[in-house]
């Protein structure tokens, strides 16, 4: 059996994650592509920072031994920065290498040229990772752009303004309190200017803006707002207004010119960005067709961008979907706590060994973890209604209360 | 220039919007794929119940009429039940023509067969319609498994359930009135049964099963519940606890059993499904590498039911993205009124011709409505800051209020 030789650009956050889930996953990229992944090469920046004990894989600090490899079929860029990530990318397309790519930057200011060369030597360049990591947004607008004249986008696509914007409403924090949140959590840079003054949600606009219209809007024309200097006090009073700040980006095509703007905006209730939250991601795409669609989900991490780079490396692959995965390929599952709402006499409430009472929040209604997968099959009282509740309870609103014997339920359900 | 000629099965809702799709994005589908689309038949249930003067197009009662046609490329089936659905769709498959359907019922009874039939004669069969309507979860689903394992799906897969649900909760409705304004509005069907007992969801949620897992869930093992038993008492209880009850379709894969469920549950308001209201659909994907990933759209109707099938048609015609749309296929844009939120002075507000005061809804907060796409650029008092607001204001909030002259405007911003 034949490999595909992977070389691996970057060991941060995101290489590592793409090295983890190629390891992890080994099994199942060989069924789906009929061929072994093997990652033969990591270019790190200092090799003095890094631990390496895996000698099959060449660990080096020079891509010029990289590039000169006999057997190299992909080229993964996870470092950041436009240089040196676009000479590499350009010398790899050149030597007849695939590339897939995570570097919006980069990519914004390059990702024109490399998509012709690519075309130009007849390799593929994959870039789902530069925006929105997990959420498969270019793949959904080339599906919708199939049929539809895509009129308008908005996104949330920074996911550190955001959680930044978030524990300032929720936990009363200033600007600078959460900010400095962030970076202990290990969500924004020692410099984290690009997040919070939009430059990185541009970057990214930049990309969809390829994508959507096949140009990009006037860099200069472009009106980028921080959220630096939203107030707590404008943030409070916005809440009690029904209204939560978001940081959008927001692409439009008017007549021939197109209109990219990332700005602080207020959104309502009723709108899909508004319970977007911490360092999610989403995305409303109008369509003219089709009408609205939202996406949202992980927006970087480790995991999330690694997930999209394997769609990519499994796109190159050019294999069809295996829509029936072996049940070999599959993980085990974790036995999940699952909460339910009881309504109904809670004095006849009784349960089995298996369902815990966390709290009682109302006379009528009682909360209860368990991990049956469905208590809707226990036998209840006929009073009792069973509602399973998805979401998460606040912490403060689970206690953990007293088991109850089976013996004595009432089965006439 | 040769022309790909299409019969279509259905003259209904469904029918309709694709008819019309076809003929007016005539140019942008000749643009890409590169001929022209003509429907060149019309199959409907009785003739003297539809007025037609297209005199190009075969207007019939009669499949075999269309079934013998000369030229015939693709079958779009957009009628309802199994049968004669499914019989059509096998004599297409048969005689090598591409089929797409929009039919659900059919397509969970005999999906399989269908696809390992058009498999077979090398054809393609597009289904995309079928769940979800305008949302491209089948699409997206397909490119997150090329490198997830998908553990989980949950989703608001029926428009008119979650309709009820949305207006029992906001306008203190009764069931059966909530139901009777569903069907007024043209939401439910004379017989509604589908809808509201969980089985047109269930039905979608057999179809995500065979792409997910590639084989369905034991149909008797299924438990479906509808809303009917749901009391306006029940509901308004819920709500003042923070919870909403959603019509929830769930699949998950453990061990090697597909447990599928469709009930009412009880979300919270951190969860994605928690805002989704009317006539939306939505779905949650829990994937093993990337997380969890929402999408978000109109779940039905004309328009977004035909989207998802022209999109298949254009897959059919076996084309790359045109990623770079002229010009000239782009519709006039609406001139569109936005609203903004003006934080300050407002005492000190002055605005220009093109900007309406809609509302004070605070001392230092007013709503203004402008076609103006960049309030950020006026000059205002640098006491004022000027955000859009995204989503609905409720119509009640937003008064029509005079017009200030742009002369008192203070420059210094």
């Amino acid at each position: 059996m034949t490999a595909i030789h992977v070389a691996l650009l970057g060991y941060g956050t995101v290489g590592k994650g793409v090295y983890r889930t190629i390891e992890k996953h080994q099994e199942r990229l060989k069924t789906i592509l009929g061929k072994e992944v093997k990652i033969v090469a990591i270019l790190v920046k200092e090799l003095e920072k890094h631990q390496w004990v895996n000698n099959e894989v060449l660990f080096t600090d020079n891509y010029t031994d990289i590039i000169n490899l006999p057997k190299l079929d992909v080229v993964i860029d996870a470092i950041v920065g436009v240089e040196p990530g676009f000479s590499y990318l350009r010398q790899a397309i050149n030597r007849g290498c695939h590339v897939i790519t995570a570097n919006k930057e980069m990519f914004a200011h390059h990702g024109t040229e490399l998509l012709s060369l690519a075309k130009e030597k007849n390799v593929s360049l994959g870039f789902e990772a530069t925006v929105a990591g997990g959420i498969p947004i270019i793949q959904t607008l080339k599906k919708l752009l199939n049929a539809n004249k895509v009129d308008k986008v908005e996104g949330i696509l920074n996911g550190t303004s955001n959680f930044i914007l978030t524990k300032m409403r929720e936990e009363n924090l200033s600007f600078e309190d959460a900010l400095k949140l962030a970076q202990e959590y290990g969500y924004a840079e020692a410099d984290p200017a690009n997040d919070i003054e939009g430059v990185d949600a541009f970057y990214k606009a930049v990309i969809l803006s390829e994508v959507i219209f096949g140009e990009q809007p006037e860099w200069e024309q472009t009106i980028t707002q921080g959220i630096g200097t939203l107030t707590l006090q404008q943030i409070k009073l916005f809440e009690s207004l029904g209204l939560r700040f978001k940081h959008v980006a927001s692409l439009q095509k008017s007549n021939t010119e197109i209109q990219c703007t990332v700005r602080p905006v207020l959104v309502t209730n009723s709108h899909p960005l508004y319970q977007v939250e911490e360092v999610q991601n989403a995305i409303n795409i109008e369509a003219d067709i089709v009408g609205n669609i939202s996406l949202q989900g992980p927006g970087a991490g480790m995991f999330p961008t690694a997930s999209a780079i394997v769609e990519d490396l499994i796109h190159i692959g050019d294999k069809q979907l295996a829509s029936s995965p072996e049940d070999s390929l599959f993980f085990e599952k974790e036995t999940k706590e699952n909460i339910w709402a009881l309504h109904g006499e809670i004095d006849n409430l009784l349960l089995s060994d298996d369902i815990r009472i966390s709290k009682e929040i109302h006379p009528q209604v009682v909360l209860v973890e368990t991990t049956v997968e469905r208590i809707i099959n226990l036998k209840t009282s006929h009073e009792i209604c069973c509602f399973e509740v998805l979401g998460n309870i606040e912490e403060d609103k689970v206690l953990h209360g007293e088991l109850i014997k089976e013996e004595n339920i009432n089965h006439s359900y």
